[in-house]
């Protein structure tokens, strides 16, 4: 998506340690606009999936997959972060860590939302080494529903969850696609 | 907002402690369609207010104040809740107590996206003792913006946010005004 790749070029910043920051248009303030767009575009990519619900993980997750399900016309739900061990029997449940902010998290999804006739589209912001949608995945599974895609509006390629998510054989669509963050500048992938 | 009174009474459940749980359409699972309307609704109501802004907090404002931001046409910026005591001189922040969850979080928003010409409309799914909406408007107080109105998804009005909020004198509009929830039935504002 070119759009998305020119702004990313122009408004992030790469940080030390690998970190794309985009925190002015993506995912703290959040250009209304292109997130609509790209909705649109994994509508467009997916519409032959014959997807039921969109799913993704709060916070961030939530704008890319919201203008998704709109423009799909389904439902979305967003699974659900806590920190407590309190389990109970109504949820759908799997255990996330974050790299970023090096914690532990359970993400659940009640269990009324996802049926076995369900095929899913999971979207989220960024791609990394994988473990929110392996999450996501692990979620599927329990709910023995199946997953028709994965949407990733910012995927850095050279990070382990790329490849995690090719081996499951689960249709990938990453909307910008970093080959590296090196030298303070953004590469995509050819 | 018709449509979204219909759906509470119909999809809506009741709980003990004046609980209203609608989270199989607006804060867990979301219909992606009525959401969009939402947003459509609130542009419509705040269309002449100059909004430059849709502020929130996450994550379930996040929804209502995306679509919003579309159909007005300007940036979302969401809130980010943070549990550290550790404050950076580039964030505004303010302290919220969450009555639900009995916690404090801190919220704060990047200094770099508000600026003193700014005109913002905070969007919220729930108002209940107003707590949220609270922290944002002393967050707008501290990045010295000007606050041109609240929108709120659904607003318990028995209790203390519908009044806190008309002592400031700032235009509130509340898609549905419930006016209770005794005998596990929705009573809305005449």
């Amino acid at each position: 998506m070119d759009l998305l790749k020119e702004k990313i070029k122009k408004d992030g910043t790469v940080l030390p340690g690998n970190v794309l920051k985009v925190d002015n248009f993506l995912n703290h303030q959040v250009d209304a606009k292109l997130m609509d767009q790209i909705g649109e575009e994994f509508a467009r990519l997916f519409k032959d999936e014959k997807i039921t619900k969109v799913v993704t993980v709060e916070s961030s997750g939530i704008a890319p997959a919201l203008t998704t399900a709109i423009h799909l016309g389904v439902p979305l739900i967003f699974a659900r972060k806590h920190k407590s061990v309190t389990l109970t029997d109504d949820l759908y449940t799997a255990k996330v860590y974050s790299y970023t902010k090096k914690v532990s998290n359970n993400i659940s999804i009640d269990k009324r939302f996802l049926n076995a006739d369900d095929h899913i589209l999971i979207i989220d912001d960024f791609l990394a080494n994988g473990q929110a949608v392996q999450g996501l995945l692990e979620i599927a599974k329990l709910a023995d529903v199946s997953v028709s895609g994965i949407g990733i509006v910012i995927e850095k390629s050279f990070q382990k969850g790329h490849a995690m998510i090719e081996k499951t054989g689960i249709r990938l669509e990453s909307l910008a696609r970093i080959a590296s963050l090196k030298d303070q500048s953004v590469t995509f992938v050819e």
